[in-house]
């Protein structure tokens, strides 16, 4: 396994990947690589000859006062998992070479990063997009590999490819959760202990809501309402939004149909959580 | 000479070329070509095994009020003048299949697009990168051919393949001018036979400051002054700007260097004309 740290380097490597013939499938990561990730890298194994793994804490997704500097970050571990998941580069640049002083140029997908975490992380999701943008150019990937519990980002993104011709096909891959629901992501690392026993109740509220739209409940407003008397029975809880939505332009709607985007967004303490289900 | 006008065309087509190993050079423009396309065109055949030149009168760069409208299209002799350049494809896509309904992606380079025409053509340059990185992962080209004529495009276009690490090279040619000096632009044949004659007073001008230059004048203001009172003696030249700036960053500068950019911007009746010099 290769671990490269330069643009030249992830340019030579990608090309001479396409020189041989090979497909490369591409797993963009900000590393504190989860059972989620490999996930990613276990289908992208499948799909293709080759496998790219990037781990990049994106400084222009966080807006101030958001997890910058915290967000955990294990190269050691991280590289240790890839090369028992049989990746075959992981492409780790430097914030200075990656963003030379000067940087200038965005891309913005409108309309779509404005709803759920849009509206209470300004630039987040013209963050992600840039970064998503120049990473395909270097790593030029047939097939790149998101997760699910990421929606509203694995929407955007592939809003993006679509939309800017991307010679590039998106896969979004099933959330991965642990034994109690809990759904897996990085930033579980910041919870103590009893926050960890109180964050499975976002799977649970999700859940509970589930089932009542199973049941045939169709009112929008009640279930929500319920969704958040259970969130907020945990004294760790804090409500961000919990949202049904349209599963294509995200917009809000107002009586159940079906699929539907359940989206939650709950600080537990300090550590900012989001989950989602397709009903 | 092949002539293209859907997407999944001109992919199949660049990866054609790819596969056999050619080198494509690409000349993106909005059509009614002239002598500096066709400079252009020469230089890419010149570099390239495969040149592409795309004629899109892209809707998104036009300001409402513009002339998007009455923009000339004559994709007829167009084509003819490609054919006897030598030109391996002509891509002209239709406007409802570029930007189909519900599009909502765009690239912007901040900054360089706020100055001398941004100021003046809201959201155009959003639209020139926007437009041009479309085309750019369609056509794939090794390198694209810009005028110097439109400098401030030709920069913007050029930071933004360095910031999102486009695989492209991007090389900007002189600015191709009528014997009179006339800078060759499609929107030339708009003038009538007298404001053609006028026309001509933005070049003279133009001159006369890098005159001024060379004889050793470092006074912006007064240079400046001298150029807008040659072109206000016209009776049809109406000036919306006319700015010394740094060659790189396109901000005012107040006392001259080298290389300095000196740009203009003059309707001459009720057409808009730029043109430029670096000295």
């Amino acid at each position: 396994m290769k671990l490269i740290r330069n643009i030249k380097g992830i340019v030579a490597f990608s090309r001479q990947a396409r020189l041989k013939g090979k497909s490369i499938g591409f797993v963009p990561t900000m590393g504190a690589l989860h059972m989620g990730h490999l996930s990613l890298i276990k289908k992208s194994k499948k799909e293709n000859d080759i496998t790219i793994v990037s781990i990049f804490v994106n400084p222009i997704q966080f807006a101030s006062g958001e997890d910058l500097k915290r967000y955990p970050r294990d190269l050691k571990n991280d590289a240790l998992l890839c090369r028992k998941s049989g990746v075959d580069a992981i492409f780790c640049p430097q914030v200075k070479s990656f963003y030379p002083q000067g940087y200038k140029t965005y891309v913005q997908v409108e309309g779509l990063s404005d709803h759920l975490c849009g509206r209470f992380r300004p630039g987040h999701f013209r963050g992600v997009t840039t970064v998503v943008a120049k990473l395909f150019n270097l790593v030029s990937p047939d097939t790149a590999y998101f997760g699910q519990k990421d929606a509203q980002q694995a929407l955007i993104i592939q809003k993006m490819a679509e939309d800017l011709n991307m010679p590039v096909k998106i896969r979004v891959l099933p959330t991965l959760r642990h034994k109690d629901g809990l759904a897996m992501s990085s930033r579980n690392a910041y919870l103590t202990k009893e926050e960890r026993r109180d964050a499975r109740v976002l799977y649970q509220a999700l859940s509970c809501a589930r089932a009542l739209v199973r049941q045939g409940k169709k009112n929008v407003a009640q279930i929500i309402q319920q969704v958040k008397s259970i969130i907020n029975k945990k004294k760790s809880a804090r409500i961000q939004y919990v949202l049904f939505v349209d599963t294509q332009d995200l917009e809000p709607i107002s009586r159940i149909k079906s699929p539907v985007l359940l989206a939650l967004s709950v600080y537990i303490g300090k550590t900012r959580l989001i989950d989602n289900i397709v009903i």
